[in-house]
């Protein structure tokens, strides 16, 4: 058995010296023209013809980003799209970046009552048991729980079982979050921090704290706000905070320090679109002009760079 | 374009003279012997002959319910456990109960931000925009509405374009959903009913609300509770209901009452295990020895004769 999956995130993060991650949801029509003009089937109207493209480009930013960043999260929404294929691609892509030295975060966002999360977890948290498939699952993935303790009770059994990790859904990146998850409470909370005081239950359970008092149950956490960055903080003291929207979704690295414990550890931070599509952006291209994996590294660096302003690893 | 969802599934009920529905989850271990006996390959380690008995299952369900039932909801989870395949057999059932006068509910579940809905919308959705891919999506599906607006926004888009359905989750029928979708909110509501406020803004959306005034935007919601169900009733005036919990989950005929309107329509039913297990029910196995087709099809029966002593549809 791995050790237990905080653990490991930290040992990374340390090897790596950096918190960032990167965040794979490829679309196909921003796709490098080199990778869509180089194969003779060409048509995002061929299903086969698209994925294998995303598939490429993905395999491509994973060996990019492998020397650069402990753990890559995969969306696999952008993987189911291309339906069943589509999935085989993701899992491939698990295996891709599990095999490459990097963590591998499944952005699947499942949740369900306990006996359909059961099965979510054979699917998504456990490795494969069947004799004749050997998929590995990944080291975490992102749980919904708006069921509650029952509904994510088996993603932590099947976590605890394989030393797999989860982040739960606590506060998103997108505006419209505010919506529901900043709705006040009647004790004065607010909804996403109800959230937050499961979560930090679940991140007690047995077996999921590391030997650095972390949890492998850890929380998907974007806000911009210092106070409810720091609240968040106090009330899941255990967990790793996942924080999407960095770059693209216009979170700036000042907004993610108060993420971070003091000692620069507790948080790690996602960025997707601003590196992954780098050879869009004009500082890049200025740069590069058409390498567009050199622009995809740069903006890697650059990320990490950004980033280290805020959180000093080791 | 088909009719609107919300005219297609009122039509449905009519026509079956029942607001009762079946739902799919098929575990492995606990399908009728003569499937699980009479293949060569029989071993719930091997992927592909676990995957094969489950379908061949859930085909004889499809057609045993398909005359008695409005609409069917299968869960993806069941079969994501079996990876891409799994998924492919998803698909696969969809089109054979939509081939067979079912509506189909793909229980999925999905929800993200903006643009990963996007792609999660393309993949459950939209019928499929590839020239060699010729599947149909179910015609509704289920979100998780926990990112607001702009999570949901792109579900309902690609639902508008195709005179899709949508059934936003509200109230679960699990026992852990109190802890969280019970807690009450500042204004004095409860956290389910601050999502259920959010539901009836969509389902008002431009295009979604058919001729009988009901809107293609529904919601999952299973409550046992009388009072609550008519505020949920009140809060959501437009959209049906996909009430869950009947049966094995211990929801009684009488607790779903209030979840329809007086004059019986507004809510669907659906009973899974209940039902497709009805052949280890011992009032079944009493009569129909080891027959579980006539198992399944009496237990279907029943729960639409004893639903309709608290809906009278038409």
């Amino acid at each position: 058995m791995p050790d237990n999956f905080a653990d490991r995130l930290l040992k990374a993060v340390a090897e790596k010296k950096t918190a960032a991650v990167v965040a794979l949801d490829p679309v196909y029509s921003r796709l490098p023209a080199e990778i869509s003009e180089h194969r003779e089937l060409n048509d995002e109207t061929d299903a086969e013809a698209a994925l294998d493209a995303v598939l490429e480009f993905c395999r491509n930013v994973i060996h990019i980003v492998a020397p650069i960043v402990p753990a890559i999260k995969i969306n696999s929404a952008f993987f189911e799209r291309y339906y069943n294929e589509g999935l085989e691609g993701y899992y491939e892509l698990v295996q891709e970046a599990g095999g490459n030295d990097l963590l591998v975060i499944g952005d699947v966002k499942r949740g369900d009552v306990g006996h359909s999360s059961e099965a979510y977890a054979a699917a998504h948290v456990s490795d494969s048991p069947f004799s004749n498939l050997d998929y590995m699952a990944p080291d975490a993935v992102t749980v919904n729980g708006y069921f509650g303790s029952d509904g994510v009770r088996p993603f932590i059994e099947a976590a605890r079982a394989e030393a797999k990790g989860l982040f739960v859904l606590v506060r998103t990146s997108n505006e419209s979050a505010a919506e529901f998850q900043d709705v006040p409470a009647s004790d004065g909370r607010k909804i996403h921090e109800i959230m937050a005081g499961l979560v930090a239950g679940w991140a007690r359970e047995p077996g999921m704290v590391g030997t650095r008092g972390y949890s492998s149950v850890g929380a998907v956490v974007s806000t911009r706000d210092a106070d409810s960055a720091r609240r968040l903080r106090e009330l899941m003291p255990q967990s790793i905070f996942l924080v999407p929207g960095y770059g693209a979704q216009g979170m700036t690295a000042e907004q993610c320090g108060p993420l971070f414990k003091s000692d620069g550890s507790g948080a790690i931070v996602a960025a997707g679109r601003s590196v992954i599509y780098a050879y869009e952006d004009p500082r890049y291209v200025e740069r590069f002009t058409s390498e567009w994996k050199q622009c995809i590294e740069q903006a890697c660096k650059d990320f990490v760079v950004d980033l280290g302003r805020v959180a000093k690893i080791g």
